[in-house]
C-alpha cells in the first residue's frame, strides 16, 4: 500500500515539526524536544493500536518513523527563525497531518473488522490524540477541548470516508475526498473563526 | 450474564454524566466533554484491560457504551440546572458507580485467570483510574490521591469479593454484598469525615 | 535468569522509594503514595510492555513487584527523617536504578525479536517513563525533559549493550558494563553539571 505508506510518512513528519516547535517554546532541551515530537507524531496513532490490540505498535516494524521524527529535530533547531517566523503557515501542515491521520486510523481500524462507529473514533483518536497527549506532558489542557473546531472536522471526514466506501468508489478517491474535507472544514474554520453552536443551558 | 452487564451499563452513564459535568466547570466545549465524559466513564476499564491484554478493549466490542457516553451530554447541557442544584446528590451516584465498577473489574481479571492480588488491584484500577485520568487532563493532582477515603473502599469491596468467591455463595448475592460494602464505606467516609490514620512520622 | 531478577528487583525497590518521597512531598495521602511509588517504579515497564505487546504486563506474573513498592511505604512513612536526611545520597539509587532498568528494558525487547533501535529506545523508555507519568500525575513538566542529562545517559548505556551483544562477552558481562556506563555518565553529568550541547539556533 504504498500510497497509505507515503501519506502516513508525511503526516508523521508534519506532526513532529509541530511537536518539537511546542517543545522548544516551553523551553525543553533536546531530549524534551524529540519526545514531544514522538508523542505528537506518533503519540496518536501508538494508542489506537494499543487500544485495538495490534501490538507491538506500528511504528516499531519500521524503523523509518523513528527517523522521520529524529529529522524534525534539526530542521527545528537550525531553522529555528525561518520556522519560526512561518509559524502560522505551519498551521497547514497540521491541519494536513489531521486530515491524513484521521483517514489513515479508520482505514487501520477497518482492516482488523471493528464496527463502523469504532472507526470513526479510531480515526478521529489517531489524529487528534497525538496532540492531547502533548497538551498533557506539557500541562496544559488540550487546546482542542476547549473551543476550536479539530476533532469535529476528523468526524465529519471520517464518517465520510466509511460512507464512501459503500460505494463503488477507488479506496484512493474515497481517501483524497475524505482527508480534503477534513482539511477544508478545519482551514474555514479557523480563516472564518467558526464554533461549534452546542452551550451547556 | 445479563446481570453484569445491567451493572455495567448503568455504572457507566453514572460515571459519564459527572465526566460531563467536571469538563463543563471547566469550560470544555462539547468535544471536552464527550472525550472527558468517555474517559471518566470507560478510562479505568480501558486501563484494565490494556494491562491484562483484553484487547481490542471491551467497549469495542459494544457500541452501546458509546452511546450512554453520548447520552449523558443532552443530560447534562440541557438539564444542567436541575443536575447542578442537585450536585450534592449525585455523590451518591458516583458512590454506586465505583461499588459497581470495582466488583465488575475483579471479575473480568478473574475470568482470565489473574493471581488474586492483581484481580484486587484490577477492580480498584477499574473503578478509580477513569476519574485519575479525568483529574490528569483536567491539569489536577487526582483528588482522590489526596485525602479522600475512596480507592481504600474499592480495595475493601474487592477483597470481600474474592473472599466470599471461597464459599459457597451464589455470584450475585457476593456481588451485591461487596459492591454494597463499598458504597457503606464511601458514603459513611465522606458523611463522617473519615480519614485514613496512616500518616509519615 | 537470576540475575536479571535480581537487578529488577534492586531497581524496582529504589524507584518505589524515590516515588513515595515525591508523593509526600506534594502532601499526598497513604493511597496516593502507594500508587506513585507504583507508577515511578513500574510504569516504564509498563508501558514497553503495553508497546511491544507483552500482556498481561510483566509485575501482573509475579505478585512479588507488588509487594515490593507496598514495602517501599513504611520505609518511607517511619523512617522518613532518616530518609530525607539522606535525601542528596538517594540520588545515588536512582542513578543504580536507571542503569539497571535501561538494560533490563533493552534486554526484554531483544528477547522477541525487535530491532535494535527500538530495543534500545524501549530501554531508556524502561528507565526514564515511570519518572515522567510520576511527573505528569504530580502535574509537573517532567524534569528530565527541561535540562539534566538522564535519558541521555540511557542511550549511550543501551547502545553500548546491543553492541557489546555483537562481541564474544557473557551476558552478565556486557550487562555489568552498560549499566556502569549508565551510572558514571548520570553521576558525573550530576557532580559536573553537564549540560547537553545542542540548543535552537
Amino acid at each position: 500500500m504504498d500510497f497509505i505508506y507515503c501519506i502516513d510518512v508525511i503526516g508523521t513528519f508534519v506532526f513532529a515539526i509541530s511537536g518539537v516547535l511546542a517543545a522548544i517554546d516551553k523551553k525543553l532541551d533536546v531530549v524534551g524536544s524529540i519526545v514531544i515530537g514522538f508523542v505528537t507524531a506518533l503519540g496518536g496513532g501508538t494508542l489506537r493500536d494499543v487500544l485495538i490490540g495490534k501490538t507491538p505498535v506500528g511504528w516499531m516494524g519500521d524503523t523509518n518513523y523513528l527517523l522521520i521524527v529524529l529529522a524534525a529535530l534539526p530542521v527545528c533547531y537550525y531553522f529555528k527563525k525561518y520556522v519560526m517566523k512561518a509559524r502560522k503557515s505551519l498551521f497547514i501542515f497540521d491541519t494536513i497531518g489531521i486530515g491524513l491521520f484521521t483517514i489513515f486510523g479508520v482505514e487501520k481500524a477497518l482492516s482488523i473488522g471493528l464496527s463502523t462507529p469504532i472507526c470513526v473514533m479510531m480515526g478521529i483518536v489517531s489524529a487528534v490524540f497525538g496532540g492531547v497527549i502533548r497538551d498533557i506532558i506539557l500541562n496544559e489542557i488540550p487546546l482542542i477541548f476547549r473551543k476550536e473546531i479539530y476533532a469535529s472536522a476528523c468526524f465529519v471526514g471520517a464518517v465520510v470516508y466509511v460512507t464512501l466506501g459503500m460505494f463503488d468508489l477507488s479506496q484512493q478517491v474515497s481517501m483524497l475526498i475524505s482527508i480534503g474535507l477534513v482539511i477544508l472544514i478545519r482551514y474555514f474554520s479557523v480563516k472564518k473563526q467558526w464554533e461549534l453552536p452546542f452551550k451547556p443551558k
